[in-house]
């Protein structure tokens, strides 16, 4: 039997993040479904950037780098994203954009495992993933980049793995690595493991600590609110960070910055990760965001967002019945991430029509639909809502329209 | 003899520039000397930003990476920093740090040059530029960082020379680098030439074209006015666009981004410089920044911005005469960026006890006043005055107090 819309908001009443989805200023008649692509704007951050704009930049101007801790924001946002993941607050840095990071930290793993030159990762990884390792493979002579089906990945770690390198959830399916267990068979044949947390940091509950993880990178703009492009961060764990050779060194990462020395001394704490100049509007953006995401807690956060994930398949399964939709990834949601992706012969055009009724969600190549529940603004109503628009959308066949069919070349 | 306050105002009356002071908001009482560090926000940057957060990002949504351009705005900014150096509008694109960037075009040089395996660079080069080679060359087995000393770089360009990297303009000393000479001599040994335009962009009227400069990369929150951090600039002149290979490649360098292919198959033309995801907040500060200096132009702000500096070196010389000030780098404007520095033995102080009197320079190790003069919102009035508060101070050394002297960590 199908959950009804009151028992919904009956789930609402109950819901202790609740009064998180006023800190958002969402538009009217949208049901913002695509979170975990691009987060929104929290309430507080429009203030918070024309507060460093105006007083902080404009007023204080240069004095600023010590006086509003312009200097020390990488670490200071860093420390705050650790407490989402289970990192110690000198254990993570803000700094440069994913891709850079993956790059920084896949050479930073192979400092730490002189001897091997492997760079192990599933074929499913995120391509910008896949293209930042290749990128390091061709710089440097030696390097292997290898690629294994992920089926069979924990196989394929030899003695000759410096490192694995893999994202928690996938970015298509949802389907989530096991932290822990991969992290312990690298470790089972000396390889470190670098994980990709752009799809779970402020989604899931990560601990990185339990799970010993060595190295990690994530993205700023989805779960985390902070904005497009937001600045991405590092995490080394301590037990790496006197050892570990960033191969980008700038003077951010310098031991003594200001000493301006003639040769890079690296910094021997996380800050060593932190290459040139941080960008402070960036950094002042996502720190609103990670504002709400410490108030609401990991624990939560993940609780409330599993659960809008599973309302919405079981929804689906009970009131979409028949239509073609077909699950990506694992039913289960302890196996998953907070969004849901369905094949649809009909994808781009049903995505496209329920824009057109205001349910925001992306579509991936070649037919699916992506759908993320982020736990901060949504409520389990809008999730019954969306899944009602959807039904009738596909009950009538509402995407059939040529105007919905259209592709545009970028989506 | 000494030009009066009378003469410094008539020059302003007659300043081409002068209207630009307006479109920024600086405190009262304070002449801001220091935009050759962090630009000041020009007064359309907090609307600018206000919009982007919350009509952009708040409604729009995910939709505003087309809708609002900002997949483009790494290009589209790009044009706008490639008019004020000479460049072709496709042959600039704004991304990651300027310390990332050198590493970036670094190693994009010695792919355009098999066979080649050093880098040469001056001693005095920016040490956050050196730290980059450094970086690079401990990657790659092979490849050398040869540091020559600065006057004699151009006779060590030898055959074996992949590119010669260096700053325009000097950080400290303010002196200038001959684009074309420089670039000249390395091309005659088959070598590149890639430059730091950090200290010069946005100041002098830079003609990348004429003078046949290979690669360049540059800051952003200098004279370019773009806020805190900002992102900075890459330009490959278009001979080298299908040649050079990017060691940090990433998904918005791919041909077809959202093809999500399981290689990397780089864009053919200057988006293969581009990486991780654009951070729109920081270009769009950016942005409002570089709409001003396009207005102005660039040969009317080098001849505002070298007059100021001539100014202010002629005064002190005249006002300030036998007060131990030593002025670094040339005396020939034509041979100087728009900064202009001075040792003396109490140079901590003496820039404290200015700042304290609202004339806002930097201190840069181990005794030198550094004092910059942005051509939008600066007078020839507030030079003349800002040198009267430092004949003051050094009069009745008013440096001498122990607040002056306590001297801070970082500055």
């Amino acid at each position: 039997v199908s959950l009804s819309r009151a028992e919904a908001e009956a789930m609402d009443a109950a819901d202790p993040l609740a009064r998180f989805r006023a800190a958002f200023d969402l538009p009217e008649g949208v049901i913002y479904l695509d979170g975990n692509s691009l987060g929104p704007p929290p309430r507080a951050t429009a203030a918070r950037l024309a507060e460093v704009v105006g007083r902080e930049w404009g007023r204080d101007l240069i004095t600023s780098w010590n006086l509003n801790g312009w200097m020390d924001a990488p670490l200071r946002v860093g420390a705050k994203i650790a407490a989402l993941i289970g990192a110690g607050p000198s254990e993570v840095a803000v700094a440069d954009s994913t891709t850079v990071n993956l790059f920084k930290l896949a050479a930073g793993a192979l400092s730490l495992r002189p001897g091997r030159q492997v760079l192990l990762t599933p074929a499913d990884n995120f391509p910008s993933d896949l293209y930042a390792l290749e990128g390091l493979a061709g710089l440097i002579p030696g390097v292997e980049l290898r690629i294994a089906e992920p089926e069979g990945l924990l196989a394929a770690i030899g003695e000759d793995v410096a490192a694995v390198v893999l994202t928690q959830v996938h970015y298509k399916t949802s389907a989530r690595w096991d932290l822990a267990q991969v992290t312990a068979a690298a470790h089972a044949k000396g390889a470190l493991a670098l994980w990709d947390l752009s799809h779970s940091v402020g989604a899931l509950a990560i601990d990185v600590t339990a799970a010993r993880a060595d190295l990690a990178v994530g993205c700023g703009y989805k779960y985390l609110n902070g904005g497009p492009g937001a600045p991405a961060f590092v995490y080394v764990a301590e037990r790496h960070q006197a050892g570990i050779r960033s191969p980008l060194t700038g003077w951010m990462g310098h031991a003594e910055p200001f000493a301006f020395e003639g040769h890079y001394r690296p910094a021997a704490d996380i800050r060593g990760q932190v290459s040139g100049t941080p960008g402070v509007l960036g950094l002042a953006a996502l720190e609103a965001g990670l504002d709400l995401l410490a108030e609401a807690g990991p624990a939560a956060t993940e609780a409330k967002g599993l659960a809008l994930a599973e309302l919405f398949m079981s929804l689906v399964e009970t009131r979409c019945a028949g239509h073609g939709l077909s699950l990506l990834g694992p039913r289960d949601t302890a196996r998953r991430g907070l969004h849901v992706a369905y094949a649809h012969p009909d994808g781009y055009a049903l995505v496209q029509a329920a824009i057109a009724r205001g349910v925001i969600g992306d579509f991936r190549a070649p037919d699916v639909a992506r759908y993320g529940f982020s736990p901060l603004f949504l409520s389990y109503a809008q999730v019954w809502d969306a899944v009602e628009i959807l039904r009738e959308i596909l009950a009538t066949r509402a995407f059939d329209r040529d105007d919905y069919r259209r592709r545009a070349t970028v989506t």
